[in-house]
């Protein structure tokens, strides 16, 4: 196997044991065995474990905002529309998905908030621009009298996103996708008027 | 040490690392070494790693339903502000606190919330023994007309927690009380009404 293939599987692997087990719990070995590449030579592809997990985090960055963009760009909906199917689309994921995982952003933030910098500003970073997708698209809906003029885009971004993650944590618990509907029909319902 | 100062012993400290460091992060010899108890007398105190880890839980609830309480049925405020209060009490101890840790219970949902049904259970009843507290305070609020009667009090109550335990997730990442005090604005000044 060439070696940005082996590169970007040792990659595909780990996103996936990362976000199943957590970054603590998942070992290079293990990765290096799932991937079926000889023991030793994880550090020919990456400088360190922290390395790794960063790249993961890009990995994961890189499927969120082609995700984002897709809603985000299309511009034959309403931007209250475009943020609510975004959602509406992870909704759709974890109904089949048997609402496991949650968002893998959120849940290393929770894992690695208090622990590692580095993370840390690559997962703020992600939240930043997240919220300045949404921010963005609120200030259109103001613009065009679908929301509220007083209300603070930045403020109501960043509560959106917050509350969306909050969610996820009550579907990982309780197994069912309710947490996210309540959250669609106070968001878009009740707040965004 | 009588044995049942030394098995709450072994649960205080515990819970503090399993807070610091997560559940599977947190080894049975780490914890007696903490504790000083000598090795292998952790099955006399717990039958499993999982009992201790569901005992720990009760330590949590103990202490979160203590706090609840005490703003909860104060009834010289009014529901809203003993709402209020419970989350301004928590937003003091993170600011001096320097943002660590987030909610015990918000984090081991995230972390066990695929992977174990008896974590699981006993969680989902945490958050639903919070959740019928706010409704009570949002329904007193709805019969003394300080909100609308038109709001469902279950899904509301489900929504603030939450939008909170997502909020301390961006709390763990920023290093700020930022998303804490944004909650506070949005649920306390826009959405109850």
């Amino acid at each position: 196997m060439p070696k940005t293939e082996t590169k970007h599987n040792l990659l595909k692997i780990g996103s996936e044991l990362i976000y199943k087990n957590g970054y603590n719990n998942t070992g290079i070995q293990e990765i290096l065995n799932e991937a079926d590449v000889p023991k030793g030579s994880f550090y020919f592809y990456f400088q360190s474990k922290e390395d790794f997990g960063l790249q993961v985090l890009d990995l994961y960055q890189e499927f969120l905002f082609d995700r984002m963009n897709q809603r985000f760009e299309d511009y034959s909906l309403s931007p209250l529309d475009r943020i609510k199917k975004f959602f509406d689309d992870f909704m759709d994921y974890f109904s089949k998905n048997h609402c496991t995982g949650g968002c893998p952003v959120g849940n290393l933030a929770q894992e690695m908030g208090d622990i590692n910098s580095a993370f840390r500003e690559k997962m703020s970073e992600i939240f930043e621009k997240m919220k300045e997708n949404i921010k963005y698209c609120l200030k259109e809906a103001q613009v065009k009298n679908h929301i509220s003029g007083t209300i603070n885009t930045n403020d109501y971004a960043e509560f959106i996103i917050n509350s969306w993650e909050g969610a996820l944590i009550k579907m990982k618990l309780s197994k069912s996708t309710d947490a996210l509907s309540i959250f669609d029909g106070i968001v878009f319902k009740d707040l965004l008027k």
